[in-house]
C-alpha cells in the first residue's frame, strides 16, 4: 500500500497510522516536519556563513578575494593553472 | 591589531600566528576551512530535503501541495484566512 | 577551424579576425559584450517587475496573493482543481 | 481612492473600472498580465544567454574563464589590480 494514496479507512489501521480524510496523516506530518527542520538548519547555516564573512571583514580580509580562494580550492591544481593561462590570454586579447 | 591587515612580521609572532607575506595565514586558513565545512553541510541538507520529497512522492503525496502546506504553516492562522479570502476575491474578479 | 582555439596566427586572417595571443579576439569580444547586454536587460526587467509589485501594493493589492494567482494561471484548470482538493485533504489531515 | 481596496461598487464606475467582488478587476488584471509578460521576457533572456555560452563553448572558449572576464569588467582597473595582489598574497599564505 502506498501510504499517501487514498484508501479506505480501516479500524485496525487507526492506532499506528490514523488516516484522516483517507490519507496517512502521520506519514504526511512526519514528512512536513522533517523538511521544516532541515530548512531551519539550512537557514542557520546560511547565517553562520554570513557571520564568518563578517568576522573576516572585521579582521581586515577582503571577502571577495576569499570567495575567489574558495572557488580555486574546489579545482584540481592543473585546472587552476589552465584557467589562469586562459584568463591571461583572454585579457590580453581584450586589452584589459 | 587587525589580524588580516598587512603588518610587519615579527619573530615573536610566528609561533601562534605565522604571517606569510604579511598576513595572518592561520586566521585566513581557519576562516576558509570553516566556510567550506558549512557549505558542505548546506549541500548535504539540500540533498536530504530532496530525498524527503522523493520519499513523499513515492508514498503517493503531491510534492507541490506539500510545499503549499509548508508555506501556510509559516503564517499565523489569521494571515492564512486573510490570504484565502483575498485569493477568492481576486480569482472571482479575474474569472478564474 | 574553431575560432576560439589556439591557432597559428596568419597574416591574411588579421583584418577580419585579429588573433591576439592566438585567439579570435573579435569573436571573444562579441560573445562577452552580448552576454553583458543581455544581463543588463535581465536586471532592468527584474527592476520593472519589482516596480509593478510596488504599484500593486500602493493600489491596495496583496502582493503575496497576486503571486499565488500568477502561479495558478500557469496551471491547467484541472490541475488547479486537483491541487485545491489535495490541499484541503492534507490540511484536514494535519488539523490546520 | 486606492483602486485595489474594497469599496462600494458604484454604477457610474463600472464602464471604466469594473469592480467585481469589490475590487478593481481591470487594474488587477493589468498588473498580473504585465508581470507575466516581463517574466516571459526574463525567461527568454536567460535562454539567450545560455545559447551564447553554448556558442562560446562550440567556438573553443572556456565558459568559466569568460565568466571571470565578465566579473572583472564590472570592476574599476584599480580594483582589479588590488584583488589580484590580494589573491596572490592569500594564495602564498595558504600555500596554493
Amino acid at each position: 500500500m502506498l501510504d499517501g494514496q487514498f484508501h479506505e479507512g480501516q479500524g485496525g489501521d487507526t492506532d499506528t497510522d490514523p488516516a484522516v480524510g483517507g490519507i496517512a496523516a502521520d506519514r504526511l506530518r512526519s514528512i512536513i516536519e522533517r523538511v521544516e527542520r532541515l530548512e531551519e538548519e539550512r537557514k542557520a547555516l546560511a547565517g553562520d556563513i554570513k557571520d564568518i564573512f563578517t568576522e573576516a571583514k572585521s579582521a581586515g580580509f577582503d571577502v571577495k578575494v576569499i570567495r575567489q580562494i574558495i572557488r580555486l580550492r574546489k579545482l584540481e591544481p592543473a585546472e587552476v593553472e589552465e584557467q589562469e593561462t586562459l584568463l591571461d590570454i583572454y585579457r590580453r586579447a581584450l586589452g584589459i
